[in-house]
């Protein structure tokens, strides 16, 4: 079976842990992984590291390589689908489809949010499989049993048995056509789907390329000719709508199967489902970071550095290094609206953290002074910066991990481990990673103005030499 | 009129914001100034800066220098006197009666706390002129007119006019000598109090020398014995009890005077005391630092970062570059307890921030890798630290502002903005700062061992050479 990962979710309700250009697939809160690599480590269950596909967008391409490298998985590049913008879950699907069935004709297709929380254990492997031997009948999709009437989520309707349903036993799962579908309901209308069999809206899917394709044809035409009569994806993009695949066919068709699954699923729409999956000490504080308390209850602590409560309850404190967000659990859907009144002031932290990622890696501003900058660069294996140079500033590297190639005003050296350069204002420099592990360098610039840019490139961030404007 | 600045408090009760190496008096939390700064100025109101004393201890001295350059004050070095250990305010203030009596003789001094809040205003400095006129009199105390019906101070009791009360006119205030002192109250007793018109006792004083030693001579001999027999402060502090001079002297001696004064003050004893004083926004929220907040009220926000609120009220955050408080208002006196649990366990965090304070300027540790560390040093004008060798690691030297003068192995040099220098394990090297303003540089340390007791020092922080051990 072959795999498309979405990964094109742009990260506002988590706010600060993730930012526009770190969304919250990429985050890594609770262990050394993200849920993006999670996702991926799924993926390869069920299909080898050439058949996993990946539909997100120029952004956030390099840390999908970087949190690829990070786990050793070796997903070729050209599977890595990068849409022009974001118009919800049916072209991002249509996309991956459309690359899988070019190389290897019609087949199977597992399809994969990278932003939920959800266990490959093997309740999830048994569900997969029947799902898979499901897809050349129609439509799959998986339903999380529930274990609360949560109205932040999506209901399925599976109907009741020898009505409208049509039941089966495949392995050990129960297999049920999809009745209905329900948007997120009130409180009253959930405890009613659940009490009647609902099952949650995982957004997991699995798709036979042709049943796919002629559905979206039949049921979307709007998206199956703009797709099939170009291959230039900007103009496709131009002409589509932003349209969800379960509005556009999950919805709509009569010929979608249910995998009921019954395991732990969270989709982290906000800070209040993170505090409700997790684990809580006596005091029913789910934590991370380093804590102390006093009489505190009820509380979400995610810390970058030592947090101290007293006396306070049902509070999500989320601590970066730049932004501290205190809210009222219960009231963390809120956060979005923050993140849209730093987003519309144009304040940069709403789009990134202290760290900026590149093709090359990626750097972190240590401090910001008046005539001084200090950066953590790190520089991925094999890659290098562009020839670039200052009139404004000069920079001093230190090398404090890996072997930096330099060149210097046309000087090539090697910089090991402790060592260190200075690149004077107006001398054309640049800095390499030839090691087969990762550079990283403190960088001091000084200088009367220290502004991103300040730089003449003579190469782009792929070493292709770049004529001057 | 001579000046003593009582300036020896730890801060516990502020922290994060204050720690047991960085008391309240020293931290800037509303304005460019710290609370010591601020008296000093109000010292200078009445006395010449070489008229003025402050008392504090060793690890205090060189921020106290530190604090004076800021606001370019000039106390002679000698007037600041260092306690060997904290004994309360009546030993502070005898050591400081007794420097003051051997210069100058018998003669009137103001005492000043040095981390309440009180602004400098006409009543202020008419009360102070009333007080210095009655010193030849009798011991003069300041009373603060109430505001509410505090039950964190104690409170004065004038009596009642014509009882047991001498009552006269001096200038615009009205004079009275104390009835009686009460400890901090419980509200109903505050309540009662503010009706009959007790004042809250300040810590204020003013003393002629002569009355002072005499009424500790009659009231509590245990210390004006040890104060007077000796000149060595170690001996004398062995011997002396601690104990306040509210307690020594002033609640006991029946010839005490208490200056009305009906100014804004606070002791900053809490950060209920913080929140209580200092101005509010339209939702009641006292904000220091970044802020944005949605549905949030009656919360004090001191922070160094962006930060957001979302539906919480009653809170006071307090925020730190290391560590965070998130304390529920009302119990923000816990704050005592938290720092006593770090404290216990030998938390770095209960004593200092990222900032230490040396005789010549100051560090702070910007990163800290597992084989570099980044510190970012200070150091004063005409200062130098000691010649010193590092065995397993190497150092680099930036110079980010100002000028430095270095040796390395015995080569001296001189270093200016932008320039640097590599110090490899194993060689000495002094760093020095020749000019008349700060020398700021940037230290990258690589090696595979990295704290501070990786040195040999040949000469201590004086620049006195130094016997190895």
């Amino acid at each position: 079976m072959k795999t498309i990962i979405l990964c094109g979710g742009k990260g506002t309700r988590l706010w600060p842990l993730s930012r526009e250009h770190l969304p919250k697939q990429f985050i890594k809160i609770f262990d050394n992984k993200s849920l993006f690599q999670k996702s991926v480590e799924r993926a390869k269950l069920f299909s080898d590291e050439d058949e996993i596909f990946i539909v997100t967008n120029n952004n956030y391409k390099f840390m999908v390589l970087n949190e690829l490298k990070e786990i050793s998985t070796n997903i070729p590049e050209k599977n890595i689908l990068l849409e022009p913008s974001g118009k919800n879950t049916l072209p991002a699907i249509y996309l991956g489809i459309k690359a899988i069935k070019k190389i290897y004709g019609d087949c199977n297709v597992q399809v994969l949010p990278s932003d939920h929380v959800i266990d490959a254990n093997n309740p999830y492997v048994e569900a997969f499989k029947t799902g898979e031997n499901l897809a050349n009948q129609g439509l799959v999709t998986f339903g999380i049993t529930p274990t609360t009437s949560h109205i932040g989520y999506g209901y399925i309707g599976i109907g009741k048995a020898g009505k409208s349903t049509k039941e089966g036993n495949e392995g050990s799962h129960k297999l049920f056509k999809v009745n209905d579908f329900k948007e997120k309901p009130d409180l009253e209308t959930a405890k009613k789907y659940v009490r009647e069999g609902y099952l949650w809206n995982s957004g997991m899917f699995i798709f036979n390329t042709k049943i796919f394709t002629e559905t979206v044809r039949d049921m979307t035409p709007k998206i199956y000719n703009a797709f099939e009569s170009s291959d230039d994806l900007a103009e496709i993009y131009k002409k589509i709508p932003e349209i969800s695949v379960d509005y556009g066919i999950i919805e709509k068709s009569k010929n979608v199967f249910v995998v009921p699954l019954n395991t732990p699923w969270n989709d982290l729409g906000s800070f209040d489902a993170i505090y409700e999956i997790y684990d809580k000490d006596e005091n029913e504080n789910a934590r991370f970071g380093e804590y102390i308390s006093i009489n505190a209850s009820k509380n979400l602590v995610i810390t970058k550095r030592l947090t101290a409560l007293v006396g306070v309850e049902n509070l999500a404190v989320i601590d970066s290094w730049d932004a501290l967000l205190i809210a009222r659990r219960g009231e963390t859907q809120k956060v979005k609206e923050i993140f849209k009144i730093l987003k519309d002031k144009g304040d940069e932290r709403a789009i990134t953290d202290k760290t900026s990622y590149r093709p090359w890696g990626q750097y972190t501003v240590l401090e910001d002074g008046e005539r001084y900058k200090i950066k953590h660069i790190v520089v991925l294996p094999k890659k290098r910066l562009s020839l670039q140079m200052h009139y404004h500033r000069s920079e001093h590297w230190i090398v404090v991990k890996g072997m930096a190639k330099i060149v210097v005003d046309g000087k090539e050296m090697f910089l090991r481990n402790g060592e260190s350069t200075f690149i004077p204002s107006g001398f054309t420099h640049r800095l390499e990673n030839p090691g087969k592990v990762l550079l990283e360098i403190m960088e001091v610039q000084i200088g009367e103005y220290l502004k991103e840019d300040d730089i003449e490139r003579f190469e782009d961030d792929f070493g292709r030499e770049k004529k001057k404007d």
